[in-house]
């Protein structure tokens, strides 16, 4: 079959052919149909310095994706509880099931999780074979927009967690995809306000088409002005830091309310100087780290709002390319012009 | 100043000529511009088996009002948190700050609560002096919805309290004015389906009015099959019980999903056999008693939905009546042709 | 292999040599040592309604049990997460990974689930196969003590479930050996105080060897006045609903405090009549229907407190048989002399 | 009366003779018998940059106090829940009970709040008038316990924020006072494992007599290790971060467990280099900034485990001063010879 392969370390991928993975007693073989491309893609395509710790060529890449359920191995299909033919995505984080973590809920946080398209062989091929405990059937929703649940989740999992988002504002703090995805939860999830920042005109403007009451800009704006503007003064309930950066982080502590939260998914490469007294102590603000999705909860909830029709992602996907054009996939998620860029891979 | 005001034991009330009420060092005098007929305030004209074991006439009746800041306490006014000529409504549960309940996020549960209208002097009538702890100013809800946010809060109570609903499935059983709130509520909370059942037409195009999915009219259609076919056999996530009849909470527990909840609003007038291993225990079912409005948690959330125009109660409204016409007021609730009914008392 | 089946409908069980259940792939073979001799066991034993309508002999029976790992399935080995030789017991609820609840924290609730030892071959036996996912360590817990985490985890998600027991008043009501185990949870969670009462002075006994500060015998006693009397009119912050009676469910209801919360275990066997106005709406309670424990936060909590040594259940177990005196063990139940009871199975 | 007063900019505190407070018509006046010295007061004894951009000198010194009330305004006096000789404690943060912190149950984070003894006068006095909204009865604890619950509060808030103390890992990381309370609590609610930190030995033995079942000494231990080795490498579940030092908030990030929690109450004077991606996001941590004692949950919990005998704070008190020796009570603190502090006012 085909698969983008990276094949050893350095810039770059290849589209190789490789074995169809062999299928396990309690595994699903699924044909993929479509894949997202993330920003995590471009790192390993880059070869930067997470990817070449962490990673051991030669891996297949690609962990968003959808497809239908080609095989299932013995034990899966005497279990009866997904069949041949299924439209599925799945979750892309294999995880023990036997740590502190997998027995609390938490397994989102799992020590020992194994990451498909990064520790072990992913999705951007024809083929991928999943553990049927990580499989999901869309049930109605396109296998285009299941493709992307992985980071829409990462959106959901963000907003949600806190668990007041009915009547609340809730700033977003960058607005790549999954910031973007993110203003279309908080709608979803009945926030009262939803305001987002960014620096990128064309992103900005994916935000409002998502549902932002209000955008800022902070190279031309005040954003501390403009949100005590929009709240008289109260501040945001939720920021969801999208960016990554140092400056966001300052920001997101600046703008949040006396009390409030403000829930962590930007990865930032370098450090940031914090005044906590001031910041996050006498403010008592809450933070959370971001990481994955909560199994499985978020997929539920997410789920529930695609097939209620509460979120469409569809203004977020800017760009779609055959396996075979990766590299156009990564430059212009490079050159910042994408919004969700999407793998038709097969049918 | 004109008060409707229950006089003595026995059916009825009259429109009286009473002094205005004084204003103590921390009170607010507000002269109220409209009212919300309850149907505690139909007990009180019948004069019930409750009525006439709670109450001590001569009471000035009606606690749902909003109005305007027309005289300070000494004491509010150096506070300066409140002026003259502010618009408001307030929370008709004075609670004495110092028992368990009101030391614990629990206020609304006070033992030693008094309610306006049925323990102390209430709001309908020209003038009504409230604490200003319990006066909340309207900034931007018109007065006319202000008067009813006491009855839309113990809707937003009913909704709200387990904090799941962005995504999840809301049945609201009994749609008189609170159940067509608690729709309207669930709709503007993100929940993904909201189902109503009632008897009565009229208040089932109402709840559709306010947002509903579906509606059921339990005498003609079969309720739990109609819901599993709803949610492809799950159940619903959250009951809200709003009919106060024992079937109803048969029914309430018939439809919730294992693992659901039944938040209780429904006052029954008599008791209900249940059976709490299959209903209860095997289902892992959560049971909520709503009593009246957390304080003050439940008026923000409210306030919120309604200044960014989430939820629009106006659809339940269905009848105004100037104060003298009370008469009318209780005989159209008591019909059952009425969503919610206003008083016109001041300007 | 010796195993305790219920050959047929009707009255007892028989100890018959059967064949060592197969280990699947991701199976787990045990060597059972100990196990625990169950209400439900009883009911099995009678061949009650309940029993009768659910179970298909022939069936091996019992779900409490611990024991050492003889053989891995080959899945299960090459996971490395467990070994020959390991010291282990293992939730009886065995489900499929895959419905609303399994998929949002509440597989406890799992409409598929299998229960061991009454929907499919049980512990009462030389050897059980468990899947590894249900199988936990017992990491220094004495295998006598692991082969009864079952009901003991019970009894932590009864008391634990609504997260607020450090300095709160937890009131037990029936002290059969759950009740008792949930009387030492109570303690070890740091209530600062906890009742507890049953008509049986022996059980009583026990419970305040588990550490109740106070108990209360109905029979001779106003439970309500004592309760009054130890929480200045208070009453209690949480009541664990153990006895399964109708009469408990009252007592339960009147004691509990305003906003309190009645966790619901005891399994009761006709309905209830109850006073939702009285009793549950007006007192803002909550209710909550305890189903198994929460897979797997509940062994998580229940190992830590044994391993630290918060919690020592030794004072409810009462006799000990061999595996061939079932019919003993099964009588000191029935005549209700017994605390909890122990087979003694393998070495 | 007698009173400590910050008469003027600069190092120190002076003994003067001052009228007798006021008391409002809400307000009880206390006869103050014991009150507790705080770091804060040592910060405005030093006249360091906070207090000379936050106090308006002349202003009575002393936040942590119990006493009798000697007096109650008309309005207290009217509601009857206090009585005058009643032996009482306040919390010492007036806040306003209308912005949207103090109406959503977060009054510890008012915007407008005033504290005694820094905004408004204080408690180191004869008497201070103090709204009875504040005041709490101490309904058997010793005067002298009830006078340090406002530190007490501060760990309670610490340890209990997150919920989840039952069997749980408690690391305190700092053992001034607040610290060693912190131990106690963590014990009273349940934890299974305290293990503290600090540099200086004398507060390690305090932390060992309030209940830590291990402590570590960073100048000589190796604090990831010991904590590895006392967790199998889980890591702890709670960081209570009291030590307001980066080096302190490093090491908490570092031994919180994959999902754990740090609730940060020491203040730190200057800021932290943070490595969210590595600390927090990939860890999955929360933060929380630990801010005064919840109104009025926090004073209930520690009410209760006070009443219980399951906290002991009497190890922590090390020191007692009459009101005219503030020098010296100063001198321990700042020498760090000192747990708690007392000041014996009256009687």
């Amino acid at each position: 079959m085909r698969a983008l392969v990276k094949t050893a370390p350095g810039i770059g991928m290849d589209v190789r052919d490789v074995p169809v993975p062999s299928c396990g007693p309690t595994d699903a073989l699924i044909r993929v149909q479509y894949a997202g491309v993330c920003g995590t893609d471009l790192h390993i395509w880059e070869w930067d310095s997470w990817a070449s710790n962490r990673m051991h060529p030669p891996v297949v890449i690609g962990h968003e994706f959808a497809g239908t359920i080609a095989k299932l191995g013995p034990e899966a299909a005497a279990a009866g509880l997904l069949q041949v033919g299924d439209v599925v995505t799945a979750e892309g984080h294999i995880v023990c099931g036997h740590c502190l973590q997998c027995r609390t809920g938490n397994a989102h946080l799992c020590r020992r999780t194994q990451i498909i398209g990064v520790d072990r062989d992913g999705a951007f091929a024809d083929y991928i074979a999943m553990p049927v405990s990580n499989v999901m059937k869309l049930d109605g929703i396109p296998a285009e927009l299941g493709a992307i649940m992985d980071p829409m989740g990462n959106a959901v999992h963000t907003v949600l967690e806190g668990g007041e988002v009915p009547g609340s504002t809730v700033f977003v703090l960058g607005c790549g995809p999954i910031g973007c995805f993110a203003v279309g939860v908080a709608r979803a999830a009945g926030a009262s306000l939803v305001v987002a920042s960014d620096l990128n005109p064309t992103r900005l403007a994916i935000a409002r088409a998502m549902g932002a009451h209000a955008t800022i800009n902070p190279s031309t704006e005040d954003v501390t002005a403009r949100i005590n503007e929009l709240t008289n003064g109260d501040g945001m309930d939720l920021v969801c830091e999208m960016s990554g950066h140092p400056a966001g982080h300052s920001q997101a502590f600046q703008v949040a309310r006396q009390g409030g939260r403000v829930n962590m998914l930007g990865t930032p490469s370098r450090t940031t100087e914090v005044n906590f007294a001031r910041d996050v102590i006498f403010k008592g603000l809450t933070l959370y780290g971001v990481t994955g999705r909560k199994m499985y909860t978020t997929w539920q909830q997410l789920g529930r709002f695609l097939r209620a029709g509460q979120l469409d992602p569809r203004p977020v996907i800017t760009h779609r390319f055959p396996l075979e054009r990766i590299g156009e996939a990564i430059g212009v998620i490079k050159d910042g012009t994408a919004g969700k860029v999407i793998l038709e891979i097969g049918s």
